[in-house]
């Protein structure tokens, strides 16, 4: 297949997959398409495992790397010099009443509280400080993509990439954000509609991707949010996208590493048991509706709190019910697509079948268009 | 073009189009697509005058009737004899702090109060009880096609059609319903998805789409929700479906007789600019966000009542409303696609187009899939 990011990369297939997890980054990546690392979870020294680790194992091919700079947030104005001064002054930010409902909400599952260990990196990337830390440690590794999920990255981090002769892309749930990314630079939108996991918006793939093709022409689009099987490939294209972003599908393979409990969920899920959700971090991400998910939308529940003081509130919670792996406590992030995830294949298995059904597919459109 | 349901109907183009104004049904159809009537707002004897202009002006060509006979109402175990006398009992369902609601609401907007006039056939065709009285009149004339637009119509209407010739389409936001409506006999499945105007579910249509194809195989299905152009057209049947289903689109044509406010607002609105609401009849229904739809999700609204009951209780205030053509204090059903709606066409151009960008993006595919 050839399309413009097919060149623009020389990768075999516009398939682009976003996991947390390195082996499915390498594994698609081996496959003919690219596979995007979310640095999110990792501190710069984590990360950098995990990169020497995909370069090792991806076979001499192009991968990237996503990190979260948001274009607002909590804490922005404070001028913290270090990480860890900006977090322990955004402690102050967090409302007890918050703490208690949180705490509340795991005593009453029974979870038990942490024991003294360090409460860990609350941050995470989700700031302009933790976030670049991350960027340099990428433009070290021969990546072939930054990717930046929330808003549009700063001019400077654009040029950057740039310099090294690594191409950026920027997701955009709305025109007006994907008009900005292409202000600072940006190389290739992902127009994520609102069935995407994670942080989406509420405009639906179908009528976005259009829209957005329009606005940022001629750079090319990627059409991310419901693709999870070569006809939403199909569809994507068809509605002017270069290539796909995909990244739900790749929680149920081989190689990825989702907790037992948490794929159980999503091979047992119907395209219905997703919500849009501020209980994560603060802004709409939409996940599986479990017992999470409904605490934060019961009459007892406080109003969520804004980037990343959210995070910050429940990181200590995540740890507790990791601990004892309960199965229905925790955000967790997927696409409505998830509906159809009912089986574990091997990366490459996925991989074949997208190309296999998007040919049907257009050998299918071809014959209607015949007649 | 030749799919399924092309060859079902005889008809040029798999293009359904679904509209409350009789020309543009007509003009759909004689441009080679299929019209289809909403016959909510009609009483039986209006329908009849509708139907026989349809059948003046149509050209000998299929056209289709939709009604709406919910699987669910509230007054449904009344065992009421007529419409008049459900409509009287279910009025005494109403509470008082909702009618004060909705009359403090236009009062505050300075709405006159209606003077003396009849309120009007308040329970429209929202019930068995009155919507078969439309189905029997439609079933007078040479429609091509029934379409049912909420739940599995009755097994005896569906057969009342097949006697005389007639398929039965039925509209379904989820892969449950879907199986239910073929269960009943309804030959086209309707896959809509949340992106759609009117009474929509919460899957997108990339998602609901290929769920519900697989589901009610070898059955036909069309692509509801987020389509108003050739490359959305494509993406439907990329799919898997043999056509679309759209209804937005026409709001904003020459033929459609909607209001000069509302069509202003249609033309001016971005896809960001609706919601799902249940201000209008009690199930989630999209349309733009605007007065009325932020009034029912303020602090001081009371909870929306159940299908009839919602919309027998702001019947009134829509004609008063309307009477005064106050721009933003009435439900306005749109899709998401209203943001690419900013010019008024004929009918046959928008027909065309569609038939235009459909080929252009096959032939796009086409080259992608060569290389």
């Amino acid at each position: 297949m050839r399309t413009r990011v097919t060149e623009m990369f020389g990768i075999d297939l516009p398939i682009f997959a976003f996991s947390h997890c390195r082996d499915v980054v390498a594994a698609v990546s081996r496959a003919g398409g690219m596979g995007v690392l979310g640095a999110l979870y990792f501190t710069p020294d984590e990360l950098e495992t995990e990169l020497a680790w995909i370069d090792e194992h991806v076979g001499g091919r192009p991968y990237g790397v996503d990190v979260v700079m948001p274009a607002a947030y909590e804490g922005a104005q404070l001028g913290a010099a270090t990480p860890a001064e900006l977090q322990e002054r955004l402690q102050t930010f967090i409302p007890d009443r918050h703490r208690t409902f949180v705490n509340d909400l795991l005593a009453g599952h029974g979870v038990p509280e942490l024991t003294g260990e360090d409460a860990g990196h609350f941050l995470l990337g989700w700031t302009d400080a933790t976030a670049r830390p991350q960027v340099a440690t990428a433009l070290k590794h021969p990546i072939a993509l930054l990717a930046n999920a929330l808003g549009a990255p700063p001019a400077d981090v654009v040029a950057q990439a740039h310099e090294r002769g690594v191409k950026v892309a920027g997701l955009a749930s709305n025109v007006r954000h994907a008009r900005k990314q292409r202000e600072v630079g940006v190389d290739i939108i992902v127009a994520q509609g609102t069935e995407a996991g994670g942080h989406t918006g509420d405009v639906s793939t179908m009528v976005l991707v259009p829209e957005v093709v329009d606005a940022v022409a001629p750079a090319p689009v990627l059409a991310a949010g419901g693709i999870g099987r070569g006809r939403q490939m199909a569809a994507g294209m068809a509605l002017g996208a270069e290539g796909v972003w995909t990244g739900s599908v790749w929680l149920a393979t081989e190689e990825a590493d989702t907790p037992q409990g948490a794929l159980e969920q999503i091979l047992r899920a119907t395209s219905r048991d997703t919500v849009r959700s501020r209980s994560m971090t603060g802004k709409p991400a939409r996940m599986l509706r479990n017992d999470w998910t409904e605490a934060w939308e019961g009459d007892a529940a406080p109003a969520t709190l804004q980037m990343p003081l959210q995070f910050m509130l429940i990181a200590d919670a995540l740890r507790r019910v990791s601990r004892v792996r309960h199965p229905t406590l925790t955000p967790s992030p997927v696409g409505q697509i998830v509906g159809s995830l009912n089986q574990v294949k091997a990366v490459s298995q996925v991989v074949y079948e997208f190309m296999a059904e998007f040919g049907d597919t257009l050998e299918r459109l071809g014959t209607v268009a015949r007649e």
